[in-house]
């Protein structure tokens, strides 16, 4: 920590959902001092958005003593482009159809740097900061939800490519022939098979294709989610097993391609899908040891995010505002 | 350039391949001011491989006015890790089946910092000093020679990855089922189809599976070569191209799985294989464009490499001489 930190102790932190948005203030620790929220939606222009979030952002900054004590603000939303501090068209978000600059919206308000990415990112950094990446000079982060995202750091930097929007490991093809379709318009993507969704149409098609019994069988096929998939292989359900299985897998040769890319010193899971635990991991690190290159065989590490919690996402976004001055 | 260079104005290449071991003295222009060489081969131990070197690089360190005008030494070699400064374990090297600290030897022989890296490695730092990738800080050179090689360049660091060895794009996972074997001991790897090798098996595999004609069924199918296969296709042979529609497709679709790690400004093509001119980049850009993800389509440049010629491998390990003391 430098000298500049201890009279500036703390970060603003905004986790910009489809739904709320949630601010934190936090210290270099990864302590949550302070914590508040607004609704995402209900605004029809950006202006309106920034002028919510800064009146209920007004009382937690007293809270800890004003905003000479904040030394920059991080934001965590998705579509976002780090280098031009916007958000770049987020079709869920009514204020946000059109490229919208947040981070300058947020810093002249506030007169502190302010910075944003996505999700993954912020994650990535997080991890960095508070999590089990401390130390680490080069990981990747794999955030498993609705969809599948990455933060990826190397020598120390998160890579975010020559445009702001690198680091989409969910969208590498894993499925050249007859891939599923994916959300991003193309076919065979590893969001496609290894997100929460992707489970579940996992669980439907292996249940579509045979007799087997199983304990999904008694529900609607349509109504399957990956923590019903996750809580009958807690029963000992086969098929559901097999449904793990067929995702660690396939997230496990992902991983063995990436491994090229950046020998990472490890892949950190973070996301709803990572509590499923061994029932995941033990074919994610099964598959990457039959399929990575000899010469990174038991290098890379496989870990669980250490910003687990409902405030994870929060810590992911604040510690962007201590890399902004880095 | 800072005064250091001005002092002393050159680096010295080499560039050592299993024949042979080519040095050059090289300016900041990238301008060879002295050249000389040695057989790689030859010695039993890696002692009096250095000894050999030094004896035949000491004429030209006088010819540019002594060893004082050198301000350090960048080694492209098979197997070498940039961290440790060694050459580990390379098969075709008899002095170096045990791993051997080859930076140390020339950096106390010569007393000026040396660092080592693999030849693509070498090449992505070349383009950044001299080539087609000056004052990029974001960009992937793919090397097509006997194998696929790779260097990776992000936010203006050339990346090693936590063991010194990352940027193996060569051997990403890009046929899952029945794919052909690679050398590296696995199956299905990029380098097993777009290397020189790969696209003469390729043409075996046409030939052996039709009776179309092709002048190729001229040769003895083991005979064949890539510049064979490319001489074909320039006389309008029509398996001849669809071979390199094949080889630029698979490519193409490859660099659109790296675009989703590091959204780079631009592929440099760099090797052998890139003789076959728009018979490969072509099907290799159509197959790119209709692969990439949206939101990088038509943002990344295809080039060819800008130090292409005899003495391009010496002036990519000369570039990491600039390299070190950065």
């Amino acid at each position: 920590m430098d000298s500049q930190s201890a009279i500036k102790p703390y970060v603003i932190g905004l986790d910009l959902g489809g739904t709320n948005s949630v601010f934190g203030i936090v210290d270099s620790r990864g302590d949550i001092k302070a914590t508040t929220a607004i609704k995402t939606q209900g605004y029809d222009h950006v202006d309106d958005y920034v002028a919510a979030s800064i009146e209920a952002l007004q009382i937690i900054i007293d809270q800890v003593g004003g905003i000479d004590k904040i030394k920059a603000m991080g934001i965590g939303a998705p579509n976002s482009n780090y280098y031009t501090g916007t958000i770049e068209k987020a079709p869920n978000i009514v204020w946000a159809k059109q490229t919208v600059p947040l981070a300058k919206l947020f810093s002249d308000k506030l007169g502190i740097p302010v910075a944003i990415t996505n999700d993954a990112n912020a994650a990535a950094i997080g991890e960095m900061a508070y999590g089990v990446a401390r130390g680490m000079k080069n990981f990747i982060v794999i955030t498993l939800g609705t969809g599948v995202g990455s933060g990826i750091v190397v020598n120390g930097q998160l890579v975010y490519g020559s445009d702001g929007l690198a680091g989409e490991l969910g969208h590498v093809t894993m499925v050249r022939e007859n891939g599923r379709s994916c959300g991003c318009g193309r076919t065979g993507c590893l969001e496609a098979y290894c997100s929460a969704t992707g489970v579940a149409r996992t669980a439907r098609e292996m249940l579509q294709s045979s007799d087997e019994p199983s304990l999904l069988r008694e529900m609607d096929p349509e109504a399957i989610t990956s923590l019903d998939v996750s809580l009958a292989a807690g029963r000992g359900d086969a098929l559901a097993h097999r449904v793990f299985d067929f995702t660690g897998r396939m997230l496990g040769e992902a991983c063995a391609d990436f491994a090229t890319f950046c020998s990472p010193e490890a892949f950190i899971f973070f996301g709803g899908l990572t509590k499923a635990g061994d029932l995941l991991m033990r074919p994610l690190r099964e598959a990457y040891d039959a399929h990575v290159m000899n010469v990174f065989k038991g290098k890379a590490k496989f870990l669980l995010s250490g910003l687990d919690g409902s405030s994870a996402a929060v810590l992911g976004a604040s510690a962007i505002g201590w890399d902004i001055q880095k």
